[in-house]
């Protein structure tokens, strides 16, 4: 089962996601960091994409800003202007810092999640059904989540 | 239902490909020109990965080489040079010239279509469930072959 | 004559650069903002290059932080760790704010810029002989720059 | 000093370029293959560039055929057509079969060029000052064409 997510704000949205309540969603979910470049290039154009085609079917489209260096630099503050910049309509929810101060916030801790971007495929049992670290191509992104969708 | 190709030759396959033998796999054809600038730049690359991506799934991928124009210029034997320089693997069928020498090849003709490229997509009953010209993203069209091999 | 910069802080250079201080060289200076969608896609990358083309033929490539919205995320802080993450090693001057705590920064009036990117050339002789808002391209900017190396 | 060109035709211009009749013009000559996958993505489009930049500056800027494989499929004929749908509105020529029947044509061999595409640029006073195997960015070449231009 997909871990719960661990956040202490939301934006673009009136009330919290909670991934528990999303049962019979699929959920895509790109955990980036607005100063990531490779999610600022690559994964955020797509996610913009997945959510425009994939939404009006019922799919779950969330960011996730899990912010593991520049702290000082990549505040709710920044997210809301960064998110203004680059039109990002959908969901996204701040990681929660972690309890010992340390630098990995609680939810990428829980996926174990190596760095950004990095994609969850949840299906609509809540199951994680795929976690990619880096790029993946349109083409298959298009068909995991489709595969997800037609109930695969 | 998708009418039968109507061919004069194949290339990289040892026999001729028979839409008709082909139910009970889901299809998706290509109709290109080795000398329209949009084939060459992104519908082949695009229908490259389909065949990468798709093929060990038993997705059909074809190619069919609709010339309706230039007819001088893009030949068999040029054709074969270009597939050559171009890595193409998949089959390639040469759409069937007009009876009345009309520039209009015959299966370009029964498809009605517009020019190209244009993308055939076709489901394990034989039917024709997408007929695309020009440029699909391939977010969409990874949904959209995974709709098909899904069952949808 | 180009109007002086006017900053209140300088990264990756040991001093200011004062732009008087550079007669007899070729100038090449981006204002950008680090949260400008347009400037971080194509403006920066295309410093970067003009930076290693250039630098070592003794062109003085700068990058200008003029920020003038959003101040509240674009810090000096923040700004440090973009310029990290982007693998920038030009020198970047932050754009003095207004003294009457308008939007618009100092040097950013004194170009009468409308926005960013805004490309800035200038001669050995400190003429400003261009200003371009938004993008040129490499072909015509390595043209432009050389024209100026060349004495033109 | 340039070699002269070796031509069995031209197309777009109404009479044969002699390299030699050029003297007081720098001139930018692509060698290509119209089946050449990295001429038709980069070198054609740059050229295209660099003859609406340039052309109206003076600059001669000139295609090579230099068919050195497949040459049943790379026929004037079908060069024709592929200049019309490619747009191409520079001259080009065709370089001239070798007379022992190999299959390097008689530029690419006085030019011992490697393969295609290769970029040649020369001087005003007929001087071969650079010749480029495969790709050369934008903004470096935009750079050593000015520095041509400004005399350099």
């Amino acid at each position: 089962m997909a871990p719960p997510w661990r956040t202490s704000a939301w934006l673009n949205t009136p009330a919290p996601i909670d991934l528990e309540a999303q049962r019979g969603h699929v959920v895509v979910a790109c955990a980036f960091q607005m100063l990531c470049p490779g999610c600022v290039a690559h994964a955020i154009p797509q996610m913009k994409t997945v959510h425009e085609l994939f939404g009006p079917q019922g799919v779950v489209v969330v960011g996730l800003h899990t912010v593991f260096e520049h702290h000082e630099a990549m505040t709710v503050t920044a997210l809301r202007a960064f998110m203004h910049e680059y039109g990002i309509r959908f969901p996204v929810g701040v990681d929660r810092p972690a309890e010992d101060s340390g630098p990995i916030p609680q939810t990428m801790a829980a996926y174990h999640m190596q760095g950004t971007p990095t994609l969850l495929l949840i299906d609509r049992a809540g199951r994680l059904r795929r976690q990619i670290f880096g790029h993946i191509p349109d083409l298959h992104l298009g068909a995991e989540i489709m595969g997800l969708v037609a109930g695969g």
